[in-house]
């Protein structure tokens, strides 16, 4: 199986080193209407793009910002005599869907066009100070942001899953332990073979004083991806109060009489 | 701006009519590796496929089901000495994405093979019944499926907003009542011109009693996309229920000790 388009989604890779070259107009179109052609048909999201690359991560040309859009929803909805009744958990469910699919679509817009991007998940964590940088109204929840520009290096893709540990046929079968050991190996010695974590300077610290067993020669994708999940985002909080700032209210806060 | 990925992401619409053709096994391996190769590196999605044409959604003859799967990734920090400290509500928010972004990507590479695509979101609502026909274990949820066949019908592509309604340069603004106007304008004549609703019999009914007062010569995205988000998912139970029968707990049951 081969063609131009499989050959650019086998070709991604995160771009961190970017060119000062601004990619032109005509390709930031083409890139937000690519991502405006994804499903669902809903379109709850909408983009802020910020061209500040001084300031943007990476020192990117161009940052993409996609937010769950509820307020434009609302304001549709309240010209057909329509107020919103579905619970802010489900229209975050389809949001966030509704803001990747978009992102995904403008990730292979913009790399088929030359461009380089990197996908960053933190924005709901830090939605306060985003809100306030791009204006964001109540009802407007930052998801994910994109960076874009013209690639400044040349890094290889990165290892995957085997595709039978990621595809079931019929019915999901639980790997069995060599399965998963496979897994776990071709991950790690992929990263490896490239010096992944060492050239990103990524070895996420232990946190409460454990001591330090790894080098970069042994720090790979199974303890990077542990030491996330097993020490970050504890508290629901982290996500319930910057989504509660923007006028969402889900699970626990949903009566909190504030907001 | 034109190359043979832009023209196929402008191309897309959903395929809702399949011929009994089914595409090979090498189309099967070549879109879930595309969808392994979106981003983010964290994994977080499986995927369940279900050849049965005779009872999968249009009869497609393929239909993947995209799914959070935590159990895997908890068997794999596992053997790291790890386990996940993040919460669920995290969790599901970066796993809802790693399975959009690998479904985009399928999306993309299935019609970059002359193939036809339909995503459905109502997975999560029916997860019960998905998890007992998928054998979906505990801490694996189903986040959105996708219909993947030979297309048998030629329908065009559907309306979008306008590119101003949904880019904002340097922050948000907030549309004006004009371009507000304009945007429902744009996709309730672009549906009506169709003819998309009366073809696919899909006017959502009135609930609660009230008198209908539209017909399919009027009906159209807008007063669809309202029925929806004003009639429907009301409760956080419907989804918060089927994420705890299968393990997960967010929010208001984050103490439930029946989990």
């Amino acid at each position: 199986m081969g063609n131009p388009v499989l050959e650019v989604l086998a070709a991604h890779r995160s771009i961190r080193r970017y060119t000062a070259d601004v990619p032109s107009d005509e390709m930031v179109e083409a890139i937000v209407r690519a991502g405006q052609q994804a499903p669902f048909s809903g379109q709850l999201a909408s983009v802020v793009l910020v061209r500040d690359a001084r300031h943007n991560p990476w020192n990117a040309p161009l940052l993409f910002t996609l937010c769950v859009d509820m307020a434009r929803m609302e304001r549709v909805m309240a010209k057909r005599n329509w107020t919103v009744v579905t619970h802010d958990l489900s229209m975050l469910w389809f949001g966030i869907q509704d803001a990747s699919l978009m992102a995904q679509n403008m990730i292979v817009a913009a790399e088929s066009l030359g461009l380089g991007t990197c996908l960053l998940g933190a924005a709901p964590f830090m939605a306060k100070a985003l809100a306030d940088r791009l204006s964001l109204p109540r009802r407007v929840f930052p998801v994910v942001q994109l960076t874009i520009g013209y690639p400044d290096e040349t890094p290889p893709t990165r290892p995957r899953y085997p595709l039978d540990v990621s595809l079931h046929e019929g019915r999901y079968r639980i790997s069995d332990e060599e399965t998963i050991e496979r897994a776990m190996r071709e991950m790690d010695e992929g990263y490896l073979a490239q010096d992944y974590y060492r050239e990103a300077g990524a070895m996420i610290p232990l946190e409460g004083g454990r001591a330090e067993t790894f080098t970069y020669d042994t720090y790979s994708w199974t303890e990077h991806i542990s030491r996330k999940w097993g020490q970050w985002m504890a508290e629901p909080t982290e996500l319930t109060e910057p989504l509660r700032q923007q006028g969402f209210h889900i699970g626990a806060d949903i009566d909190d009489p504030a907001g």
